[in-house]
């Protein structure tokens, strides 16, 4: 008989965060075995559930970050130097100072951290892990602020995907960190059978981090994007490095500081998290995705830099992880629910004006037109009722700008201010213009209500790349057929972060399952309610699959977090 | 509520071999979660066990491969040309010619085979993995006569490693892949609670593999080292190619066409597994590894081709998984057995002339000596006691040949056949030059009882690459603190499969366990009686960590498997 002793954590000394947090973690490890509905945060921004005053505080407490010195992490080492030059894309500039890592004396004090921290056990650092991200939410008013005015986030926006989801997205790292660390026994008795007496060993596997954690914040999610890797490194081990976008510092610079508070409190070095802000420009990412201390890096951007690191960081032996862009997908082919459809579809394009990485951009119909409950509808006439439901959907300027946002960049709002002029240059017609919309409190964002371009299927080069913002392409293909075949080949070769489908018929969602799965991507059917293909839920959907150039991992797979450590054994005889 | 479906593969059309294997799945699943003794392949080449003609039939069956085509073979695409230049450490030539794979056409194949075995489904898939594997095991005998013939493997050495250890090794991976894609379930319906009705949606989640495996064969343990990474892809839905080392190819071959025999008869394509067989030079596995339809590569070999594929490949997107080389360690610092431990380190040191990629290589000893149960040995002292060990246990030819095998290739023989050219070109001292035994039955083969060189701890140049073969460093250090010291820096450094300690204080086989932590190693701790270093129990111990240069994966943790496959989700409301 094999005497098998209680999983991992079972041997570290009892932490009372550990009895604090059982049951959260024990819940959110059911749910995520099951795949099933599971959220910790609550998303919604009511004063029945945050209190009466927490929105108020919240503005308070971000309203005087700013313009100063950001002291919370002015106990990091650091240089001496002062970082910072956040512009809101709403207008205003922040002039938020960051103290600018001592990068030899951070990593340093990261990797002298490490041996405690490790030998605290996975559940030890899981409950502390949950007691970070409890304590996040608390500042999750705080937080919607420093998103809306980093990203262009419309606010409540801002506050669910930024708060509570990206809150329920970081419990979802660490519980899949903790759950993967627990399958390996802490110690087992080993019996071998002989001829005579068994051969008896002591095995004892021990969880080892691989070494520091790098987390390459992006500009427009810097929480959502950026807390699963964060959480997924630190609840495996790691010490973590979290270098923000320039442009969006705040949101971090705030998590950082409330996660060293919590390790302080817990007994636990500060330098377990660090931040390293920098101004545009200075390339600190690639500073430190090369020194030899950083073992994972975890990043969401542009494919320039991402397939760099993939390059030239996995090539230097880092495990990088990557979120980059691709081309999302929509097939229409029917549908027993136009009205449905066309809501759905406009707000999904309409939602942070395109922002998303699963924002839909590319729309096949096919140019003989689709049936729907309405009767059949040509090509042209599908292009006009989807124009007519962008257009009414942001009929309304104040109503608009709470679910458009404003534009994050340059980039996108080259794009956003001349639809004619990106129109031609592809070789598409323009569908609807995007229209410009006044923010009634910010009069120097630039907003947009998203536009849309007809292109023939035949024009490849105009549809086959990302086009981040309010644009996206209604692509006239022969047939439903050649939609799905489009489906597969684009995404197998560009990429895509999500794919969705409109058919009544079975034969073709059966059709459109086999090419998501040959594409690599995720496949929503039928989204004609309040569930939009932009929105994954934790626990549940996968964001990602890391079966296409979009993004080489997952959040949260098994592969997300199995890689984040290593299990060293020690054998004797008994 | 939350409606789960049973698991992943429970939704794929049951074959007749899931029943057939279910049982063993089961129970090995358990031993591998309980990291418990599990074996399904008897080990012992007993009569009794495999039945009376067994090993004659073997036998004949391994020459009558001899000196002719690999037939069963000839069923691949092929470019119509022939290879093979196998000489065997023992001296005969094998001439055994194997057809050369059409890459592109092997490669389409592959392709093609690759959406039924997908749709399968894991269980399935583990089910005729398990098949194969029952019916390699009836080819143990045959296997180990080319494994002897290939590798210069003793033969019961050949028998045990190369065939039953080997087996459960790939039943090990077999498993550890299901369990891994068995966690996915199938299906949920997945329920979200709103103020009115809830949200309900069913998600589908499908397993799809990465693309195609590559399993690059090693030259000295072509099945034992080849057979996780070739079971793992092809477990978790990959078709794999097999390259070979040319120097031993017949054991890959005989495996991939028992493989190939088991998935026809099972009702899939045979090019889901397929042999690349190679002469001397040609540079396939290059080529193979950056075929764009290669996701996976499984490399066991040399550190140049290996840093390489680390490097290279990897910049490229593949997964790579590698062992390549160390500096294996055991320190020594007291016994209560010094007959114990002398003879466990002279069976380490001669099995297999030390050319295990496990075997103990630099032995660390304090230059003031060692406390045994024999009293305090001086530094010389245990050195001689330990030559005089190895001499002892060597000392009947016909018996040592038994134990030594064969020196497998010319670089080894260069270092066996000349100790004290090396030990003076390395600054040490011969403590016991290698002997030279002639083979009863082979007499071309080159044979040599390994030797001891004895190097201070500050000539690190001397002990800090690996020196593959029958050559050990006992190397004087200033306290068994100080050898704890090296054994962590020189295994960061340089790597290392395995490490051992031998000591009567707690406190100092407490300071191994941190150290071989830091260093990333596993921990042998007093071996004095019939297990030993260089080996590791399949279900039970890893192989490798991963954590340190040797190997940048072990056999077989989550981390394994779990990056061979992808989820693909399907989602619609209900």
């Amino acid at each position: 008989m094999t005497d098998t002793t209680a999983a991992q954590s079972a041997s570290a000394p009892s932490h009372p965060l550990v009895a604090k947090h059982e049951t959260v973690l024990k819940e959110a490890a059911q749910a995520l075995a099951d795949r099933s509905w599971f959220s910790r945060y609550p998303e919604s921004p009511s004063p029945r559930v945050y209190g009466e005053s927490a929105a108020a505080e919240g503005k308070d407490a971000f309203e005087g970050r700013l313009a100063g010195d950001f002291t919370d992490l002015a106990d990091q080492p650091t240089d001496g130097t002062w970082v910072g030059s956040e512009v809101s894309p709403y207008g205003p500039e922040l002039r938020v100072r960051y103290p600018h890592l001592d990068i030899d004396a951070g990593l340093a004090a990261a990797k002298a951290a490490l041996p405690a921290w490790r030998d605290a056990g996975a559940r030890t650092r899981a409950a502390v892990c949950v007691e970070m991200i409890d304590r996040i939410n608390e500042h999750s008013f705080e937080l919607a602020n420093a998103v809306m005015h980093t990203t262009g986030q419309p606010f409540v926006m801002a506050f669910q995907a930024a708060g509570p989801n990206a809150q329920d997205r970081a419990l979802e790292a660490v519980v899949a960190a903790l759950v993967e660390q627990e399958r390996v026994p802490a110690s087992v008795v080993w019996e071998r059978p002989t001829k005579r007496e068994p051969i008896r060993m002591q095995k004892d596997y021990r969880i080892v981090p691989r070494g520091l954690g790098l987390m390459i914040g992006c500009n427009t999610f810097p929480t959502w994007n950026g807390y699963p890797g964060l959480f997924a490194s630190l609840a495996t081990g790691n010490p973590v490095v979290v270098k923000p976008h320039p442009r969006a510092t705040l949101p971090l610079a705030i998590t950082v500081a409330v996660m060293r508070s919590v390790l302080e409190e817990a007994g636990f070095d500060k330098a377990l998290v660090q931040l390293a802000a920098e101004d545009d420009g200075e390339g600190l990412a690639k500073e430190l995705a090369l020194r030899p201390e950083v073992a994972l890096i975890d990043y969401t951007g542009g494919p320039g830099f991402g397939g760099w690191l993939e390059r030239e960081a996995a090539a230097h032996g880092k495990q990088v992880y990557t979120e980059k862009a691709g081309v999302n997908t929509v097939v229409v082919d029917s549908t027993d629910s136009l009205k449905g459809l066309l809501g759905n579809l406009a707000f999904s394009f309409s939602l942070y004006s395109g922002q998303m990485c699963t924002a839909p951009q590319n729309v096949y119909v096919p140019r003989d037109g689709v049936d729907t409950d309405q009767g059949h509808l040509s090509f042209e006439e599908f292009g006009q009722q989807l124009a007519g439901a962008v257009t009414a959907f942001n009929a309304d300027d104040a109503k608009a700008v709470e679910v458009l946002g404003a534009t994050v960049n340059d980039d996108v709002r080259s794009r956003a201010t001349d639809l004619p002029g990106l129109a031609s240059r592809l070789g598409g017609e323009v569908v609807l213009d995007t229209r410009k919309v006044t923010h009634p409190a910010y009069p120097d964002a630039v907003v947009r209500v998203p536009g849309l371009v007809s292109v023939d299927v035949g024009n490849d080069t105009a549809y086959t790349q990302e086009c981040f913002g309010p644009v996206s392409f209604l692509i006239a293909t022969d047939s439903t057929g050649q939609s799905l075949e489009r489906l597969r080949d684009t995404i197998r070769e560009h990429g895509a972060m999500t794919a969705s489908v409109y058919s009544t018929s079975e034969q073709v969602l059966d059709d459109a399952r086999e090419a998501a799965a040959e594409a690599g991507v995720a496949l929503s059917e039928n989204l004609t309610g309040q569930i939009f293909v932009n929105q994954t839920a934790a626990f549940s959907d996968y964001h990602g699959t890391g079966a296409n150039p979009a993004a080489n991992s997952a959040y949260v797979d098994a592969a997300f977090v199995a890689n984040r450590f290593r299990v060293i054994t020690s054998r004797r005889h008994v």
